[in-house]
């Protein structure tokens, strides 16, 4: 079974809004080998669509890979993966918040570094709500569920071939929403996913993306993170 | 050669102010255990030499632990352990100032969780500094090096004997401390230090016990974190 799918239902595409950046090309990439269906999102729809057959050739086998304009892709899917840098993030949801049908859930990967605003990429903004996550969640409809996770997922490492060696916290205040994104980070080889409680401790996951960068700075890596010292129930 | 000491110089003691809670005494079991001179800092002298004693009995094997009151175990190391709480950090240090020699390295430990106020031990008070070791550097006279590290080991895993699975960011302003500090955690079984970057860093490191405790909270563990990614050379 899909965990894009609920029972015997369908397989549910997840549309990756903002998708032809690093990150959205490497979940699209990983979740397309996987079996799941996956809309690559864009502004402009000719380039989501270079991005989708740039994902198929990089698979090597066949996949379920499309390209379409950002609000169509939203229209599409109840599975929303955003991917965009912290300075888009905020336009592109009031944007796409028409198109969200209810009981959607959106993930959010945003990291509001400081490099956004002309600062450097190892250290961060303040957001008023606490986290990106939270902007998103106060930008989206009530019935959109907001899940904050692939915060601290090195792209380039997610668009290749090899098994990652990170663990992907994931932050939400709706348990199903979690869940369902935990088993997709699981999907993803040698990613394992872990609980990482309420929305409002995305603030603390967002700002780890910052102390990681400023490591591959130093070190020139791919800088992730492993929770050890938890039972193997705690890991998915 | 032990990383207290600088080339054939005699070995630095190191003293663990507030030594007697649990971070403090997993510390002290752990570098007395690696050969390091280790002075235990309390209020109470007698409190310390309780906490010194019961050292050497969990250590199994000849050790150098002393217990002392706070200002005198300062006055008697250049290197300076903080394990206080948050809430206890600043009268600490204004208290302890005067006893402090210039060259000292303090290292400080402090995570300002909510709990400290009331709160969660899952939530973070902000500091104005931008972190805990960024008020402590405040406090100590100038000719102080503060290096921010050990936040994310748990007390209770040091305290014990099998070796630990987590890494030390550690973070300072000074090149030379912050490698006095990694080569002292490196002294604990199973740790690895990683160069967490610039005092103000710390922000971010402190932040992320607050998430392994709701982590720990939510599945009864003792979580720790390692950093993956980088090359050989970064771990010490």
């Amino acid at each position: 079974m899909s965990a894009g799918s609920i029972g015997d239902a369908p397989v549910r595409p997840i549309a990756i809004l903002g998708g032809t950046g690093p990150a959205g090309m490497g979940l699209a990439l990983r979740w397309a080998r996987a079996g799941e269906s996956v809309i690559i999102g864009s502004r402009d729809a000719q380039r989501a669509q270079l991005a989708a057959v740039a994902i198929e050739q990089k698979a090597g086998t066949p996949v379920r890979v499309r390209g379409m304009e950002n609000s169509a892709a939203c229209g599409a899917a109840d599975i929303l993966m955003l991917t965009v840098p912290f300075e888009a993030q905020a336009s592109l949801l009031k944007q796409l918040r028409p198109a969200m049908t209810a009981g959607s859930i959106l993930i959010d990967a945003t990291v509001p570094l400081a490099a956004g605003v002309g600062g450097r990429a190892s250290r961060t903004l303040g957001v008023w709500q606490g986290s990106a996550a939270q902007q998103a969640a106060e930008l989206v409809p009530e019935e959109v569920s907001v899940v904050a996770a692939f915060h601290n997922v090195s792209a380039e490492l997610l668009f290749a071939d090899a098994a990652l060696d990170c663990d992907v916290i994931v932050c939400s205040d709706d348990p199903d929403a979690s869940q369902l994104t935990r088993e997709l980070a699981a999907k993803i080889p040698g990613v394992r996913a872990v609980d990482g409680g309420k929305l409002e401790n995305a603030r603390i996951v967002e700002q780890i993306t910052a102390l990681l960068i400023g490591m591959n700075i130093r070190h020139k890596g791919h800088a992730g993170i492993r929770i050890t010292g938890l039972p193997p129930g705690a890991y998915r």
